[in-house]
C-alpha cells in the first residue's frame, strides 16, 4: 500500500464516513479500531502482520500517480464517458466509500410471539410498502410486516406454533413453509391444501415443528411474482437437543433474491447491504437461502467455507469450499472461521450479479474481521 | 379447512373430475377413499391426524366467504383483467382441479425386448409426431417410438444389449447411450464413433451392459434441437447384484425438460403432468434426469429426500435434502418415505417453470399419499 | 461401422488431417498409431476388442448409401437450405475433420518464474490482443502476457511468491487470488484492500501460498468485462505433502468461460479446442475451473469421473459421476481412468454451449485413448 493512498485515506473526512456506516456508534467503534473500509493495511500491522515493502508498492511511468488520483476524487464527479477509466475509477471508489450505505428498512429481524396456552402465536400481515433497496431507489414490495425479506421466525424442534396470517394485498395469497415437515392442510397451497387466502382475509396456520435446521416461508399463490415481489422469510429451527449443534459466535441468514429491487442479499443492494463483523478468531454460521429465479454461486474471499448442512439437514460428511452455489429453493449452512484480519469481500460470483463498470452493486458485501 | 370449504369440494361434481382423473377406475378409487384432489383434510382425518378447530380458519372481514367464492366458482369465467384478484383464483382453481388432466400419449413406458440368442434386441423408430403437452395443446416432437420422453429401456447389469434404430426423421440422428460405459464405436457420436444414421436408415448398436445405474439414451447429432425436440428417453440398469439396492414399493423416472412444449416433466406440463401415487409407508424411488438446457431444483413439498446415487453412481454417503438441483446431463436418485399423509406439491422451485398468474403450470405434479 | 465408412475414413487425405492437427509429428504419431479421429474402430481392432457384424451396420432403404455420402463428401459445399440434411451433415463433419483446428496462440502455459531470495517472482503485463478463438475468428480480448486463458501459474504449499503486474490496458485493474489464503493487503480489490492498478502503473503482490489446491487469479475491477474479456487464469498449489496427492499421469486444467469468444474451454472454441491425449491405463487428473457467467455441466463420454476436490479442498468422501456441473467461481478437480480406448467426446451437456443445426462447436474437446 502506498504512501499516498494511505495519507488519502486518512484524509477521508468523518462525514463521508459517517454516510456508509449505519450508527454513529459504528463509526467510533470502527475509528477506535483503526479500522477504515478501505484500510485492511492498518488492520493488519495491528495484529502484527507485517507487510513487507516490496508488496503493493506502485510505480507509475504514464503519471497518474496515487496523489493526482486522490486529488481527482475531490474534484466533481466528471460524466462517465466511454473509456474515461478516471471516470470508471470514482464511481468504483464512491461505491465502496458509501459501503454500507443508510437506507429505511431493515429486513429479516426477529419476529416476536406471544404464548397462547404453550403455543408460540406469531403473526404475519402481508402489505404493499415501498421498499428502499439501495439509497434513494424505492420498488414496491409485497411484504410480510413490511419488511423484504419478512421477520425471521425462529423456534425449537418440537414447539407448537401458530402463525396467523392477514392480507392486505391486492390478490390473494398463501403461506408454505418451506422445508418444514407439516400435516398436509398446513401446507399452504391453494386449492390442494387450502382454499387461497383472499384480500381482507385473515387465515390460520398451526402445527407441530417436527424437524430442524433452515427453512423458510413464503408465498404459494401466483408465487412467482409473490415471492419475486418480496413476500419471503426464515424459519429457523433450533434442535431440542444443542449439543451437536456446531458452537458459534454469529449466526447469520443471508436470503438471495433475485426479482424485485435486482439482485438483493436481505433485500438490499450493495452499497446498501449490510457487512457481518466479527472478531479475529471467531466462529461464523451463514445461512444461505436462494429465494430468487437464479443460481447465485456465493463466494467469500480469504476465509475458506465449511459446509455443514442442506436444506436443514446436517450433512453427515462436511466439507470445504469457498464458493457456494446456491440453487433457487436451496439452503446452505456453512461455518467460517475468521482466522484473518481483514475486510473480506464476500459477493456471488456472478460477476454480471455484483459488479458493472459503475462499479460494485447488487450481491455484494463484505466480512469483516477485527483483531 | 373450514366447513364452507369442504362443502364446496363435496360438492364438486363427478364430470369435472372425471376430467382430471386418468381413469374411471381411478375415480372409483379416489372417491372410495374419500380423496378429492383438493381435500387433504379428508385424507388426513382418516387416518387419525386430527386438525386442531383453530388451524386453518378463516375470518373474513372484506366479505367475500368461501360460500361466495363457491358460487363465483360456478359462473361463467370473467376475463382476467389486470387487477382482477377472483378471476385470477378462478384460473388457479381450474388449473388443480383439471390435474391430473387427460392428454393423449404417454412417455416412458417399459420398452419390450425380444431375446435373439441370449441378446435383448430393443426397437426404435425416430419419428416425428404431434405430441399434447397440455390438454389441447399439441406440439409438433421427434420422437422415439411415438413419445416423448421415449420408451424406458430398462436391463440387468451384465446384458448384451442390441439396439436397432430406425431414422424416419427429415434429417440425420445418432443415438448416445448417456452414462453408459460402452466401447467406443458404439459411443453414438456421428463423425467420431460412427456415421450419422440418414434418414430412412437402419442403425444398430449393440454392447454389453458393464454398469448399473439412472441412464439416458437420446440423439447425439444436431442434439439442440433433436434432443429439445424429445429424442429422449431413460436407460436403467439394476444391478447384477441387487442385495445392495434399496428396497423400495415404486421406482418413479422423472425426466425434466424445457424446450419443445416448454417446461415439462415426463413430455407433460401440468395440470397433464402424471401424480406418483402411494401408500402411507411406502418408499418411493425417484430417478431424476436432466435432458433440458437449464438447471431445474426439484422442490418435494412435506417429505425429505435422502440422495443416493448421482448420475447411476450410489454416493458413499447419502444426504438428506427437499430441493434436488439437478442440472442438465445429470441423473440424481433420491429415496422418499411416505411417512405423511395428503397430497404433496412437487416442481421445480424456479418459481417461473412452474406458476404464472394464470395458476400452476409446467414442472408441476404431485405425491399423493393414501392412508 | 460399415466397410464403406471405414473405406472413406482411409481415403481421407494427408491434406485435411494437417490441418486438424497441430504440428507434423502428432500426424505421424496418428497415422502410425492406426488412428484417425472419426476411426475409433481401427483403434478398437487394434486394442483386441472385437466388434460383433451385427453392431453399426447400416441398412438403406431410402437409398443414400455410405457411399454416396462419401462421394458428396468430395464434392463442394451446398447452400444449407433449410431442411437440407446433406448439407448439415457435411457441415458437421467438416466441424470434426477439422478438429483440432490450429490456430495462433495457446493459453495456459507454466509461467517461468525467477528466484530473488527464496521469493518465487513472477510477471504478468495486462495487455488487450486479437485472441484467435476458432479458425480465422478473432476477438479483442484483455490478457496477462497476451493469451486467453493467461498462463499457468504453479507452485508448492508454503513458497514465498511475488507477482509484478504491469498494466498496459485502457483501464484500471486489480488482481484477486480466488481461492488462496492470502494476507487482506493482497486480496486485490480495489478501494477496499488497495488503490486500483492505473493504466501505465506496475503493483506488486507478494505473499506466503498457505494453501494447495486449484485456484485461479482474474481481474477484480470492472470484473464482469475484465473477466469476461480474459483477465484469468489458473493459479494452482502443489501440497507440501504429496505424499496424499494422487498419482496421475496427466494433469489438464480446463478453463470454462463464456463471455469473449462464445463459450470456450481454454479460451478456444470447437473445433480449435485441444482434445487431451492418453493412453489406455492412465489416469488423468482434470481440474475445471469456470470463470463464466453460466453453469456449465461438463459431460465426458465413456470413462466415469471420480470428484476429489471442491475448490482446492480435498473431498473427505470421493464420489463417482459422469457430468460435473461446475458453477462460475467453482473448481471441481476429477480423476479419469482410461479404461477404454477410443475418442471419447467431452463437452458441456447444456447442448446450446455445445452444437447448433452448423456441428459441433464452443465447449466441446475429446480425450483420445490410445492403446
Amino acid at each position: 500500500m502506498t504512501v499516498e493512498y494511505q495519507e488519502q485515506l486518512q484524509a477521508t473526512d468523518d462525514r463521508s464516513l459517517r454516510r456508509r456506516i449505519t450508527s454513529r456508534r459504528d463509526v467510533l467503534k470502527v475509528l477506535s479500531a483503526g479500522l477504515s473500509l478501505p484500510a485492511a493495511g492498518a488492520l493488519l500491522s495491528a495484529c502484527g502482520n507485517s507487510v513487507p515493502v516490496a508488496a503493493g508498492s506502485v510505480t507509475g511511468q504514464a503519471s497518474p500517480s496515487a496523489a493526482t488520483y486522490a486529488h481527482a476524487t475531490a474534484s466533481p464527479a466528471p460524466s462517465a464517458a466511454a473509456g474515461d477509466w478516471q471516470a470508471m475509477d470514482r464511481m468504483h471508489e464512491e461505491g465502496v466509500k458509501a459501503f454500507p450505505a443508510k437506507t429505511q428498512g431493515l429486513g429479516g429481524q426477529p419476529l416476536q410471539y406471544r404464548l397462547d396456552n404453550g403455543v408460540k402465536v406469531f403473526e404475519l400481515t402481508c402489505k404493499v410498502v415501498q421498499w428502499e433497496v439501495t439509497p434513494g431507489t424505492f420498488v414496491e414490495a409485497w411484504t410480510y410486516n413490511g419488511t423484504m425479506p419478512g421477520p425471521e421466525i425462529r423456534v425449537t424442534e418440537g414447539d407448537r406454533v401458530r402463525v396467523i396470517v392477514k392480507n392486505e394485498l391486492p390478490e390473494s395469497t398463501a403461506v408454505h413453509w418451506h422445508g418444514l415437515i407439516v400435516p398436509n392442510d398446513q401446507d399452504g397451497v391453494p386449492f390442494i391444501t387450502q382454499p387461497p387466502i383472499r384480500p381482507g382475509e385473515t387465515y390460520t396456520y398451526e402445527f407441530t415443528v417436527k424437524n430442524s435446521g433452515s427453512h423458510m416461508y413464503h408465498s404459494h399463490h401466483n408465487s412467482t411474482k409473490q415471492v419475486g415481489k418480496g413476500l419471503l422469510g426464515a424459519f429457523i429451527v433450533e434442535p431440542k437437543d444443542r449439543s451437536k449443534e456446531p458452537q458459534v459466535d454469529i449466526d447469520y441468514v443471508m436470503i438471495l433474491n433475485d426479482q424485485t429491487g435486482g439482485f438483493t442479499l436481505n433485500g438490499k443492494g450493495f452499497p446498501a447491504t449490510q457487512p457481518i463483523k466479527a472478531k479475529l478468531g471467531q466462529k461464523v454460521r451463514l445461512r444461505y437461502m436462494n429465494e430468487g429465479l437464479l443460481i447465485h454461486p456465493m463466494h467469500l474471499h480469504g476465509l475458506p467455507q465449511l459446509v455443514i448442512a442442506r436444506d436443514g439437514w446436517p450433512l453427515p460428511q462436511p466439507y470445504m469450499c469457498d464458493t457456494v452455489n446456491v440453487a433457487p429453493g436451496e439452503r446452505w449452512d456453512v461455518i467460517v472461521e475468521c482466522s484473518e484480519v481483514g475486510v473480506w469481500a464476500f459477493h456471488c460470483h456472478i460477476l454480471s450479479h455484483a459488479e458493472s463498470d459503475h462499479g460494485m452493486f447488487g450481491m455484494v458485501t463484505a466480512l469483516i474481521v477485527e483483531a
